[in-house]
């Protein structure tokens, strides 16, 4: 996955940035600036957890590609996203049965970063995520992933249920996690298959669930309700390795 | 575990509670207010994470306790620690051999949190922590635990070593997870057992290490070099999880 780094510069380009929800890294604003457009930086970068140097004109200067920071310059990720074929070739190339992951509206930046830097080290060849309402690649997971978006492809779809119809016709079959299903250990996890992940509060929809061939459920022996989204994952994957691993 | 809540007021008060680490969730200021103790707060509770809310006058009075609050308000949350013993009494209750997480420095609390849950969900009877350095049971902590500190005692030690030391006494024995190790699929992890999970950054340190009785990998895969520590936990909880159900 290609991920670059640019720079933003002057007021309403940053503040533009922030809005349109563009993953922004970090904010350098010059020290002492008190003046309205420079406040409403500094709330945007609380309000989505970014980062904020304060620094001399000199320094502000010497960053600017344009020469018209008027003060404030941010830099960005762009990130460029997978399509669901590249992640078949990887594992056609790999010589292996696919094995997927697809995240049914993970929310958490945190919850995505471990996601795709457990699904790197389980194996898998590849993410899944919805365009709409669930978050992107932004800095944070970028930065949580702990460098894994740097090998393991991430491909953004509109449908998930959809997604999963075209790749049962490629062969796959689909598991889900989530309650009252057959405990994992009872099920049959090889071959080419896509591990479902459901939301931090919800679940996995009940649309992707029917699409599901089956229902795999982590076994609970406490007093609480589930595992945070990142670990049930990390676990369900790894059970499919040690069934891969036994052949 | 017993959780409380309770108030803090006034300028120093707050400051003081701050810097001694004191587990604080929310701040409430007074609207407007612009004063230098009143910035200090503000930036100790950025340096924290800690939720600020701005307030009226009336509101303040109305929370206030002491009539004196100054301007400011913290809520801040007091946990009860267990000791080990009541670990192995939970055990013994439940006539189970014990199985007690022990985290050897974990600094970021929501790693900790997410622990916790785990711990909650594969059945373990309580987690260890060291005194120094790692985090405490702060609000973050609480809050990312989804409940499992209400249930699952968690022991503070001054030596992670030592402990072990004593609990090997007890007919425990431990694992602890690292690189390099036997792949945890091929260790017998039934019976009495202390799970040790490492460091974010560094992993186990060496004298906790030494004390251990295996190491268990978790089979790499991909290209980085490690899951995240909550995952970690929750992949080695859950082969502990999968062999005792094996009888």
């Amino acid at each position: 996955m290609r991920y670059e780094e640019f720079t933003i510069e002057g007021r309403n380009a940053v503040i533009e940035a922030f809005r349109s929800g563009k993953p922004i890294d970090k904010v350098f604003i010059l020290d002492g600036s008190q003046e309205g457009p420079i406040q409403t930086i500094k709330r945007e970068a609380k309000k989505h957890d970014t980062m904020v140097k304060f620094v001399t004109k000199e320094r502000l200067d010497q960053m600017s590609e344009t020469g018209k920071h008027q003060g404030v310059i941010a830099y960005a990720a762009a990130y460029e996203y997978a399509e669901v074929e590249d992640i078949l070739e990887v594992a056609r190339q790999k010589g292996e049965a696919p094995f997927v992951f697809l995240l049914d509206n993970i929310e958490d930046p945190h919850n995505l970063g471990a996601i795709i830097r457990t699904a790197n080290l389980a194996g898998a060849h590849g993410v899944i995520i919805p365009k709409n309402r669930a978050v992107g690649l932004t800095a944070t997971v970028a930065r949580t992933s702990a460098g894994a978006l740097n090998y393991t492809p991430v491909a953004r779809v509109t449908n998930i249920a959809k997604t999963i119809e075209e790749l049962k016709k490629e062969g796959m079959w689909f598991v889900c996690a989530d309650m009252g299903g057959t405990t994992m250990y009872d099920l049959d996890l090889k071959g080419a298959i896509g591990l479902v992940i459901g939301n931090e509060g919800e679940g996995v929809g009940r649309l992707v669930r029917e699409k599901c061939d089956f229902i795999a459920s982590i076994p609970m022996k406490g007093d609480i309700d589930s595992l945070n989204a990142s670990v049930a994952a990390g676990v369900l994957a790894y059970e499919i390795v040690r069934q891969r691993m036994l052949g």
